[in-house]
């Protein structure tokens, strides 16, 4: 190349060609299919869908740059919507329909779409919160079943450009919006194929992640990718998974914590014939070994899975190497080490100098498969990325001795009291581990005489005592890191992406 | 990313790290297997011995950008100095022994490089040509068997890091040295491994083309990197490879076709138990279905492969896709399509237009995985690759109504005659089909009617004559096509890469 451009910046075919390249290796082999349908695509199926939605989509006028907001469940729609899109460098904005409208509202007014496509489900609330001119899935997919093929009219993009923009949850103020490229989404997909010791052609994957965060299309893209086959479904129903994987013979699925618990206590875990499924994949945020367990003994695989939007999201993984489940078994609180593609190091939040093994710091994360920047906001943008490409996770972690590195908690969660810094996910590890405890949430509050205290809210499997608890924390905890108040709760609260709640819990409590 | 730096010049450290990043994945499965010791390496070793090496050359006093030169057959010792080059940010540049000791010394002055490494086969010769100060292997190979394991001595380098000078055949006079980064080595390994069906993890490569060429690099670098088993062979002795493929159950290895020729003709051949061999990929110059059709009949793949050392070397392959080897079988003068990221166009090499389906033009390349651009010399760097980042390949092609590319011949190898452009390889396609010619070569010559006029040099399989030969062309080939002179010789020039030598035969022929 000549110096004046690099290879990210100069337009190539196959960049937003998602659909047509895996087309052009393995058309026959299956793409897709739609368990609420049962109707499946083979690549090259699934590419000619992908062309006719993309002629609709440019006789409607639409141009590359611009944006086009959807919020559905995860539809065939919705993945030919992306599909369409990449070929003609427009960016996919999903938005999370478990929204209120009002945050709906605001998050569109910052995304600024040029079109919203929707199900008829939303239209009403939609409407009610002022959102006008919506367009629906159906109508688009009524474009893609003409009676001659369309031929393709994919468009040379840079790597650098962008396909989607991805929420976070917002559970720390308002929903960030990320800035997602090809570049990011390609990598992240390479890095799982390098990882995945028997390629990804063979895998039969359960799509059980929403499509409107980045681990929906993490684990979509990397199997499209390597000439596997999605299976798409709606929802999650622990026996209606169940179901699916016998009758689609799964070999993979993702999940968090919660979904894997919902499944093993689900009615018909026990007689599931689970006999396809090879390997399980965990992320959002750490898995508790009891929730492995069950996978286990089946002779699953759970392989626990670490990364942000911002980052990958395939930053780290616990692999199970060339010792197989037993390797997996004696380490289940481990993240793992970086992918191929991904450096990582422990740096000390204060101070910024990279700390050494077994010490507590932020977990920093470079890759190609960074993204590119929160969408109109380059102060938090330039908080989150240094010019040196180290995404900064926001996670307090530490390596072992063998490399493998351990989340401690959120930096955001760090409780100071009286001088001494708390993870909430400490405390909260330690108080899960108690046999009648089933979760538990840790928060800060303002303490008089120690500037912040901790308090711990507590859901059971059995009865049990705070006197129980106490002298369960007193041997495993320093007592300084023990909760000022232990309260019972009949439930804690989750934020949209399934993760604990802790500013709501704090709320709750303060709110009494 | 911000804007003043894009990913490619960010330095990572997992660029450089071709041996530990796949020993973090696979530590313990194979990754060498010396063919002339029986020894084998795991990924955790090789990194190890890499390690071992890349701190001997930090005492050294080398430093990242300096230029180790290496003449040497494809031995471990080869390897392990890329691997620990890689680690620290120099660059190998590996220099053929087949070259005249003159033409060595006229390549290494262009080289410059800090050392010069070598086995004492060469050390005479080199001293002779007055290239001093030369290092053994076996001095670079003491190092790495050290008592105590050596710490990882990684450095972060940017994708642009240059790993590699290759130089190019330089049968059209001077050879080029080709500034081969560590992102177009990477590149290209993810060109194999997502085209390949069942991963690299199980791969188990027979290494024959040569390591001072890119096609070395790129029968190894994928292989490492997805985790596959290369078998380290110096040399090509027929009935050797035949066992060799029988002892190490080898499933795949790449050859020119005459290497396939000679597998073919060996005593051996027949008897050879060929079981595990699942596929051959052949490259360097189109392949002629003979050569293909005996590893055909059992059952053996063989993909057609195209790519130049400036624009991958994986540009294009004629992937089996979903039918397998009947498929290969009925198309085995196509170079298939481009890889997976490599984009490709047809253009007219006066007009600079793209030409559509059936016209036949230049091929142009253009993927993440182009080269850096020949060293010192921008003029012929640019004109090789354009602001757009296109490789013009130099070659003629024309892509068939299903997308497939055939190779015409040469650009230079164009004969003007009468005003009319003739390919020399279309000529020579033509000759070869017939029943008692084994191989032919076509070149053209001052012609003082038609300004040039093609001639051709023929070896044969049975004895035939110039009128039967002619009477072949006649219906064959339009009559300004025909050549000139057929003349019969005993062997054809080859070049040190293994391809029909057109400037040798035109001298040989214009010094009689």
């Amino acid at each position: 190349m000549n110096s004046s451009m690099t290879i990210d910046q100069c337009p190539m075919s196959w960049v937003g060609d998602w659909a047509g390249r895996r087309a052009a290796l393995t058309p026959d082999r299956l793409a897709l299919i739609d368990a609420s349908s049962n109707q499946s695509w083979s690549y090259a199926e699934l590419n000619q869908a992908a062309n006719c939605l993309a002629h609709y989509l440019v006789g409607e006028g639409f141009e590359q740059g611009d944006v086009i907001a959807l919020i559905d469940g995860n539809t065939i729609a919705s993945i030919l919507l992306f599909l369409a899109c990449g070929k003609l460098g427009l960016i996919l904005a999903p938005v999370s329909y478990r929204l209120a409208p009002a945050e709906m509202a605001a998050l569109l007014e910052r995304i600024h779409p040029k079109q919203i496509v929707t199900v008829s489900a939303y239209v009403q609330q939609l409407e009610h919160a002022g959102i006008e001119h919506l367009i629906l899935t159906s109508q688009l997919l009524s474009a893609v079943e003409p009676q001659s093929p369309a031929p393709d009219c994919n468009r040379a993009l840079p790597l650098e450009a962008v396909c989607l923009y991805v929420h976070t949850g917002g559970s720390t103020g308002l929903p960030k919006i990320c800035r997602v490229t090809h570049r990011q989404m390609i990598w992240n997909a390479i890095e799982l194929l390098v990882s995945a010791p028997e390629g990804l052609s063979h895998r039969r994957e359960l799509l059980l992640f929403p499509l409107f965060h980045i681990g929906g299309w993490n684990t979509l893209l990397p199997v499209l990718y390597g000439g596997g086959c999605v299976v798409v479904h709606d929802g999650f129903d622990p026996n209606t998974v169940l179901a699916l994987i016998e009758r689609y013979q799964i070999n993979h699925f993702g999940a968090v914590e919660a979904m894997l618990n919902a499944l093993v206590d689900a009615q018909n875990f026990v007689g599931a014939d689970l006999t396809s499924l090879k390997s399980i994949t965990t992320a959002g945020a750490p898995c508790s070994s009891s929730a492995m367990a069950a996978f286990f003994d089946r002779h699953i695989t759970v392989t626990q899975a670490y990364g942000l939007t911002e980052a990958g999201p395939s930053n780290c993984f616990n692999s199970p190497q060339d010792q197989g489940i037993t390797e997996l078994q004696n380490q289940t609180d481990t993240i793992g080490t970086g992918f191929y593609h991904c450096d990582h190091q422990i740096v000390d939040p204060n101070t910024q100098q990279v700390l050494g093994r077994g010490e507590i710091g932020e977990l920093w994360l470079r890759s190609p498969h960074a993204f590119d920047g929160y969408l109109g906001d380059p102060q938090a943008t330039s908080a989150r990325i240094t010019q040196e490409g180290w995404v900064r996770s926001g996670d307090l972690a530490w390596e072992d001795d063998q490399g493998k590195l351990r989340i401690v908690g959120r930096l955001d969660n760090v409780i100071v009291s009286g001088g001494e810094n708390i993870s909430a996910e400490e405390i909260e590890q330690v108080l899960v581990r108690h046999p009648d405890i089933q979760a538990a949430v840790v928060f800060g509050v303002a303490d008089l005489q120690w500037g912040q205290a901790p308090v711990a809210q507590v859901t059971v499997k059995h009865q049990t005592s705070e006197a129980s608890i106490r002298a369960w924390l007193d041997s495993r905890l320093a007592r300084f890191k023990h909760p000022r108040v232990i309260e019972f709760v009949d439930h804690l609260p989750l934020t949209g992406a399934g993760k604990l709640d802790r500013r709501a819990a704090q709320r709750s409590y303060e709110e009494k």
